[in-house]
């Protein structure tokens, strides 16, 4: 909030995406959306509304969104419309006229939108709200193969958008029985490890094998003259993101953000008196100008004193600062201050451009390399349940053998202070020991830990 | 429809916009987001839900939308909440609690967003949906002539929007008292004429004065440490936009688009037998590669013939074909043809850079003189009342001196088959004549006719 990326609003559980975390938003879209359409997806925008009969269709996608729905009243039809949690029905339904054959396909569309889900639980500004901003794609496949590979796939690009752009490393794998997506085959996530010990789902995509297609009656005629369900996935990254971002990488003096996803660059902080002030602002000008590629901002402000920009400016986060005075003008020189270390430099102004790019790489990957020590610090094995009980306590990803049997995992979160299997990791062990908590013959190694 | 840029809903009312329509809806986007972004202008997202209370702060506001609304109900806060109809209000709330001093101001925010209007009239496709996407503007301002200035200057690039890119001209001109934005103290409108003689708004942007910051108390503390209110605007387009540029440009074979509107410039068609192939399609790609600058798609489906091909992207608007057979390989050449004139030339490849540079420009040119010459064409002038019906009746623009009395007009719609005021044109003649209907001394020169 002091930031000025978000703010609450009068209404409850809903928040205002202000103007700088609105451009987080912004950068994180741009990225993805390149991405997507090399691969071959394309926009479009469905209703808002979705009919209420058609939740009833796939009975484990209305089981698990139906305590979420608030709901529209058409009272001249007489009909009851939800608020889309997700999108997956309203699509499917119109899937279904648009698929004839296998010409078709693959069909890969995408909307970028917002969602309505009423949580019941405490809200938190970015993590979790009544509404958000989302993408969300949905593709139909000839083949469950292709499905599958793609499915992956899109949880691969959202890895790079997490690791490279906004330097938060994750764990990449499947999600148990019990986490998966409502109607899903197959449940693929990114998890992120937050400062505070919690687990944060930063993505997700899911294989839905031919269960929304059978109950949305898509079919396609075959190269072989058949009628066939086709194979779907979908998949969906958030505003969260910003919130990760906020969380992973912030310190006692405000945000941190990490320079390929600030909308801002580099504040200019000129100091001057009234006799130097022109002096001083035209050179700061044109340094400025002379910075194409970065984005750059100079606070002229007369009505605050230095001290108090650079106070600013370290609470909202903008990973450089240049200072210039009457001294350093005199030396041909310029101060650079890093918002991640505090380190300060004098820079020679034939040197900035170079230097500049320097600092916001190292500052990127600074960033990346200490959260990465950090989650990879705070994970541990574990064999044995008091001890797997101990570690949740101090806050560690506890990697362990699961019978991924749902009613194991439910005693577990009761008896782990409410912790919960993450993802089961795709890099698997030869060989599968004992399930953590019942003993029995586990089917994977399964990373659990407390989440938001 | 058949062009793939939008279909129905299940839901009465709402759209879905298709890939095709979508990627007009990104080009305006793109256009209009850079160009506002110059001026100052910074993105942000405010809840879809607004509170009940809000509509009844500003008198005229709750009373225009009043019939329009869609509710939701909180059972458990017992709130009753609208769905966003237009922003104003739910905005300006949180605006009364950031704005503290002239140092806030001007705050000019953006959002790209979804609203809904759950319109009575028989909706269609683009042009009246109860869903369409949008962008709102709401800015903020110290004095009266900044707002006033400001709220011209975003007429002035919704003007280079419909003209440049969608190749539509437009008036300019204020809105009568009838035809008002609701709480608005003067609107601003840009009105085109379709092809069936009804005039079409294009976008608006609404001098609010000081009535919303009255309503919902923003104040702020002027240089001379005094409270006052300050003045605002807001400002809007919408995907009906798209609809414009369909309808004005389209033939009896299907869609026409601009070319810098266009998602596709360039669909190569290559002409084969199974002997030849493979040679076809590989100069067909190396000339694809080679024009880097455009969008181009080579349509090698084995599946359907170039006769069938042509029809398909005609129909779908695609600026230039491109077709390249065997012959044409020998000869060095290719054949281009024209979606607006249907035009056929010969072209050798060393000239096709060049040649499909001055093609698009070319079109997009005559596309744009075209509907120019319409439009002047269908404007006539009126001094009596029986020769303005009968004009009116004739699909004319009609321009006529009227007394800006509501009740006169009210009167004009009812006998002249629901012709309104379209717009009070900003360059007025020195002298001012009497009403077409009641006789009156006469306030301005007004253009009348029936509209979407």
């Amino acid at each position: 909030i002091k930031a000025e990326l978000a703010d609450h609003s009068i209404i409850k559980g809903f928040m205002i995406i202000k103007p700088r975390g609105y451009a987080i938003w912004e950068n994180i879209q741009q990225n993805f959306d390149k991405q997507i359409k090399k691969i071959g997806v394309r926009n479009a925008y469905f209703p808002l509304l979705i009919p209420e009969e058609f939740f009833k269709k796939e009975a484990k996608h209305a089981a698990g969104f139906a305590p979420e729905l608030a709901w529209v009243m058409d009272e001249e039809q007489k009909e009851k419309y939800a608020l889309r949690p997700t999108s997956e029905t309203i699509m499917y339904d119109s899937y279904a006229t648009w698929i004839r054959s296998w010409r078709d396909l693959p069909l890969k569309l995408n909307q970028w939108c917002n969602v309505l889900r009423w949580e019941v639980k405490q809200t938190k500004l970015f993590l979790r709200t009544r509404e958000f901003l989302w993408q969300e794609g949905h593709c139909v496949y000839e083949t469950d193969e292709e499905c599958e590979n793609e499915t992956r796939l899109y949880l691969e690009e959202y890895k790079n958008i997490c690791e490279k752009l906004l330097a938060i490393p994750v764990l990449a794998g499947e999600k148990t029985e019990k986490e998966r997506f409502a109607g899903a085959k197959r449940t693929y996530t990114l998890e992120a490890l937050m400062p505070d010990g919690k687990a944060l789902q930063m993505g997700t995509s899911h294989n839905l094998g031919q269960n929304f297609a059978k109950a949305f009656n898509i079919q396609f005629l075959g190269r072989d003259g058949k009628k066939y369900s086709p194979w779907q996935n979908s998949w969906g990254i958030s505003t969260r993101l910003i919130g990760a971002v906020v969380m992973m990488h912030s310190d006692d003096k405000g945000l941190v953000l990490p320079p390929k996803v600030s909308p801002l660059h580099i504040v200019i902080v000129p100091i001057y008196t009234a006799e130097n002030k022109e002096k001083i602002l035209k050179k700061a000008n044109e340094i400025k100008n002379s910075l194409k590629p970065y984005s750059i901002l100079l606070d002229d402000r007369d009505e605050y004193k230095p001290g108090w920009k650079y106070n600013e400016w370290e609470l909202k986060g903008v990973p450089l600062r240049m200072e210039i005075g009457p001294k350093d003008i005199a030396k041909k020189q310029v101060v650079l201050v890093r918002r991640d270390n505090n380190k300060k430099e004098f820079v020679k102004m034939s040197q900035l451009d170079k230097k500049i790019k320097n600092s916001l790489d190292d500052i990127q990957n600074s960033l990346y390399n200490r959260a990465r020590e950090f989650l990879n610090s705070n994970i541990v094995s574990s064999t044995d349940f008091n001890d797997f009980l101990k570690k949740i306590k101090n806050k560690k990803l506890v990697k362990a053998f699961f019978c991924n049997n749902i009613k194991c995992e439910d005693l577990i979160k009761d008896k782990a202070q409410g912790a919960t299997s993450r993802l089961i990791l795709f890099q698997q062990p030869k060989k599968i020991g004992k399930c953590i908590y019942c003993n029995k013959q586990g089917k994977a190694l399964v990373i659990f830990g407390k989440a938001y």
